[in-house]
């Protein structure tokens, strides 16, 4: 069965990872979407970045694919022909937001169906937010995020264009 | 009993649409009251579009009233000598923001009280921000929304001026 | 307008009291409706007696009724004729639930609505239960009850018959 | 993919059959676990009742089994050789409730992994407990659960020995 | 400063033990109060035992002490001149309910404080009542418990009197 | 014991000073360290303001420092080789972000511990981005804030180059 995890990926941590894991140990293929937002602004990196880094960090996950998607979830579903999305559930705000997501996601496509997978306790406090808040001021995110997202903040911060950001 | 539910409603939904009806069933008189809210910048319509999407939505609710406001909820009560808020209850995150914002309207006006209707379950995922990202992306709105939002949103999509919004 | 202010009142708090005058302010008429739960078992008073307490604790609030019920909700408020179901709110918990039941209500008698009124923020943390817990330790309830709840725990106490209760 | 879905189902309702429907649609083969629990004590229906009951809702979908387990879910996974628990998510009180049980279930057998599937909005306040409540006082619950429920439940009403439940 | 950590501890955890050493860290003194709860029924083990293995788990912890108690925690934190309770916090149900506890406490005794500390992301799916389950069924929590717990829980399982419970 | 409490204050309110209240009773030195957030845009006050405003609310309580910061937490802390956060605790939403942001200090710097205390229920809905909405149009927040808080409102007010956030 062929599995969508989508998310923005701003960048891809600990969690995600422990997340695409579990769902190649379940479905036989895996695509991670990563979604190009367009109302939300720039990120830290760019969407072909996160590209790169998500296939950097899944590289020996044999059925992972890793694209780049835009426009609605339940469009793209369908272009794919692929019936299931995965998400990771942690928080109760994150919980709340991500039924409301998935009833209208039903709603868009009927033949969609969202599954559930819980985070993994270790990394359940580790967000995307975070680990760029983190990165910005210095501290060590290394036990946060895997080697691939690693050597892309430290490029980031020591080249060129990014020093506002990393102020 | 003159009750006064307030919102940004950008747009109306088939939620606004089914409390105004509980509402109108419960109040003598119902007042949508459309908040002009300086600080969250600009909607996808303006006030005074807003004010004619939700006339014509709820045209034939003999007792409903629609006008736009500024400023202080508390106030406006009191210049509208009503005393009861209605306000739609759905998910925990809500509740907890409507419960704040309940204590404080209380505070600054002692008169007034808030009561809660629960949304209906069927549209208990809709939210004005889930309506405008779908409609933004080409999506089909027309089971989320009423037929005046639905026109409204299709004006705007092929008139001048909204392109980039609709990328 | 007929209100109808439902619970198991075992016995009535402050924060009863405080929602009982919220309800009257804005009902013409408030029944309050002592539930006979024969599934829970034996409360700490039996219903008469709770019938008496908040009777007690009402009687200057003119437009207050008090009276005990069994069996559905729903099918009392066919009985009384009334359509206003009114609710504290206070906890997260509270709300899954008080939901849920407002759901049910709904679907059982589509005549009914429920409305929620916000307890006030100084009895958020009173409950029936911690009541009992604390008087049955004998702390000091006396700021968190009505004066007729202090005076029939206090009988309660010193009359025969709950002096297990009261260990 | 086997999948089981298991619970109490005392008794089975409409939000219990969709999630069925739901998880057969993405599984192979789907048990519905029916869980024999000593410490509750009794329900309104006996193990092998339930069992009947969903076997009667289920019929006519041909890959699902219903048995009745007791135990550990960990090791009863481990017997059936099955990978997947489908759960499903309503309320947060649930939510948080399900949360640990699938962190401790993965403790107790990593090889297994929940999967929660969101309910139906329209049966999103629809709970066992609260069927029971409405039927033990003679309210309709046609609309809220299958028919073999409500056989199941009309034959306890009029048959000999629930007389006491159907107080 | 002197604190005090109360609880049902029936059992001891490695969730407990987490707190109990968190809290040595940061104050000269924990008291552990092991809670005689005369409503809730018995537990797995006397308040005897449970007071045995909390001081067998925290035997190599110098400042701290462990005792029973029963009646208020607000009188308990008066006669041992004590001014601060510690409570560890994981899920959202646990939360409002400490919160009302916390509040009740502050009203029955001004001087009082309860401080939350957070348990480790570890054990935040360890309660007591799932160790309890998982053992009676005879599965491991041998990851779960502190060694003083498992050899009590073995003893339990091998003794005469508890056959019952690990039927 | 040096407890540090991190907030943005902007403004000060009367659920901080609460707060302020409570740890200095429990802790021998408290340090109210206010946020220099560079990514959150400009607030309503400037840090110096904010700094300046704390002092003039907390002058007669002697053992508060105030002083601002930049850059991470779990960095600050070991700068003031402090090793208690203080932080309140209110509503859901606070609550899941705030453990997040514990567990988040707790891995970059295991020292620390964070304990939460809970707010008193008469300023749990006090927030300073209310109080901001309030003091914007012109509504009466002097039951809300301190009266330095006030004094700098009401400056800003009347003072020039803040025309604009006061429309």
């Amino acid at each position: 069965m062929h599995a969508v995890y989508p998310g923005s990926f701003d960048p891809f941590t600990n969690g995600h990872l422990d997340l695409t894991l579990r769902a190649t140990r379940l479905f036989g293929r895996v695509t991670i979407a990563v979604l190009r937002n367009s109302t939300k602004g720039d990120g830290l990196f760019s969407i072909d970045e996160r590209v790169e880094i998500v296939k950097a960090a899944t590289t020996q996950l044999k059925n992972v694919q890793v694209e780049a998607f835009s426009g609605l979830l339940a469009d793209y579903m369908r272009r794919k022909k692929a019936r299931i999305i995965v998400k990771g559930l942690r928080a109760v705000s994150d919980y709340e937001y991500e039924l409301q997501m998935a009833h209208l996601n039903r709603n868009l496509n009927p033949e969609v169906e969202t599954l559930f997978i819980m985070s993994s306790a270790r990394w359940s406090y580790v967000s995307s937010t975070m680990v760029k808040e983190i990165a910005r001021y210095g501290g060590d995110v290394s036990k946060l995020v895997p080697q691939a997202t690693q050597r892309a903040l430290d490029q980031k911060r020591h080249g060129p264009g990014d020093q506002a950001f990393f102020g």
